[in-house]
């Protein structure tokens, strides 16, 4: 897989009180405009690479297509250099940073309800659960996974996480076989988009829903990964950082299993702990 | 001031292949609806407390307001329990987990734009800079500040960070005085909203530009970071964590200093260092 760049810059370096000047990798941070047949959704700052399935990932998880078969064409800037052999692309768009997705039929939502940004209504976490509740089934019982393997693959990750090393500044998402070999592994400078790019790439090699999988995020798990992971139905969370409240009832509520503080030999259990079981 | 809750769960904890049960205490995390003027602008993920600080320094940052004068009133959520004597509050919206802003004029700026979503155009973060170049100016040299009391800074925010200590899931920004001490600790589970709500209260204290202060964030510092710090007129800006490319490139345009890595007795500097002098 593409390696994200991370320029290096001149620094001033201090250190128990002594000054020098020292290069430093920095992870690359570019705005990325989303256009959806032709027409401005969103911008978002990613780091490039994988621009087509962090589009796609991102309207998978929006509600806007479910299956690559409702992607007629993508247009993509012309400089980009990206290009995939699983859909069609047209690397023709004059401006920089873009991503048109041309869909095949009207979509099956419009992107503004999910967008989070059109409700005139109040908002809870109980409204949003309800809200999801609408689109998602939960997840079916199984399957099991032992747990002793899940410390090794956050080793996995971090030894397969070229530019964190230099940078300290990307965050992962990598996806595993039950039996703990990695399927998948995207980079990114937003949390949200490494995912984004994993359910992407998923969806354009047509394998979701991810039912046989474990999804492992380097940062904590909030609201956002949380359903995002159970959208593309993907049984077991592990998240390097802490959950928070709403990560915990979402999973509850959609019987996804959410590991937190998977870190060393230790971690915890905050939903649907029955699918970890010693083998 | 106050402190977010953090709700305890029972979990299931692993630790070297034995399973125990244990309780576990997570951060709060819900939606805010924002109005402005009666009309919904956004909806995002934030830990509850220090809301009208949250909106306000959400719509400083993105142009809509420029003080405290600029606001007529807040209308806030019946249940939310939150009081500000600083502006005038009518806590009697029905909906839960809503701040309306009402201006005293017509806003200064269309939010389209600075909510990042209208553009047609290609962007990139030669174009972001360009587009802030309208707006912000470049600050002012000086004021000098000890490299040798930085890494105190981050042991303070540890230490008053109790939501932190718990739940591991919370992002904090401080904001000190030139010498090192704390003016303000503000948390929530995003990283940005801990800004937002450290400037809207400077907003309401009518003390921004906030131009003899140092900015201290829990976590990376990347583009959005940077640009709300240098909206509100910081000089200084230290991250723990590491800046991404554009949050130097951004630095360096408008002359702030760049902190990052900010750890133990060591951290890197990444733009105008020679506010940085030993005394």
């Amino acid at each position: 897989m593409a390696r994200p760049s991370a320029p290096e810059l001149q620094v001033r370096r201090w250190e128990a009180g002594e000054w020098s000047n020292s290069p430093d990798a920095v992870v690359t941070e570019e705005p990325l405009q989303l256009l959806l047949d032709g027409t401005p959704l969103s911008v978002l700052m990613r780091t490039p690479g994988e621009d087509i399935e962090l589009a796609l990932g991102l309207m998978f998880a929006e509600g806007i297509i479910r299956s690559r078969n409702d992607v007629k064409e993508i247009r993509i800037s012309a400089e980009a250099g990206e290009s995939d052999s699983r859909v069609r692309v047209d690397a023709s768009l004059v401006e920089s940073n873009q991503v048109d997705v041309h869909l095949a039929a009207t979509p099956r939502r419009r992107p503004e309800r999910s967008m989070l940004s059109s409700s005139a209504c109040g908002v809870c976490g109980a409204v949003l659960i309800d809200d999801l509740r609408r689109d998602l089934s939960a997840l079916k019982d199984g399957p099991v996974v032992d747990p002793k393997i899940l410390p090794a693959l956050v080793e996995q990750l971090r030894s397969h996480q070229g530019v964190f090393e230099r940078t300290g500044g990307l965050h992962a998402a990598g996806l595993f076989t039950l039996g703990g070999e990695l399927v998948c592994l995207r980079e990114d400078v937003g949390r949200h988009n490494a995912v984004d790019k994993v359910v992407g790439g998923r969806l354009l090699d047509e394998r979701l829903p991810a039912s046989d999988t474990v999804l492992v995020v380097s940062g904590r798990a909030g609201y956002e990964i949380v359903q995002k992971s159970i959208s593309a139905g993907m049984p077991l969370l592990c998240a390097v950082g802490a959950p928070s409240s709403l990560a915990v009832a979402l999973a509850r509520e959609f019987n996804q299993t959410l590991v937190g503080f998977l870190r060393g030999e230790r971690f915890n259990v905050y939903s649907a702990p029955e699918r970890l079981t010693a083998s």
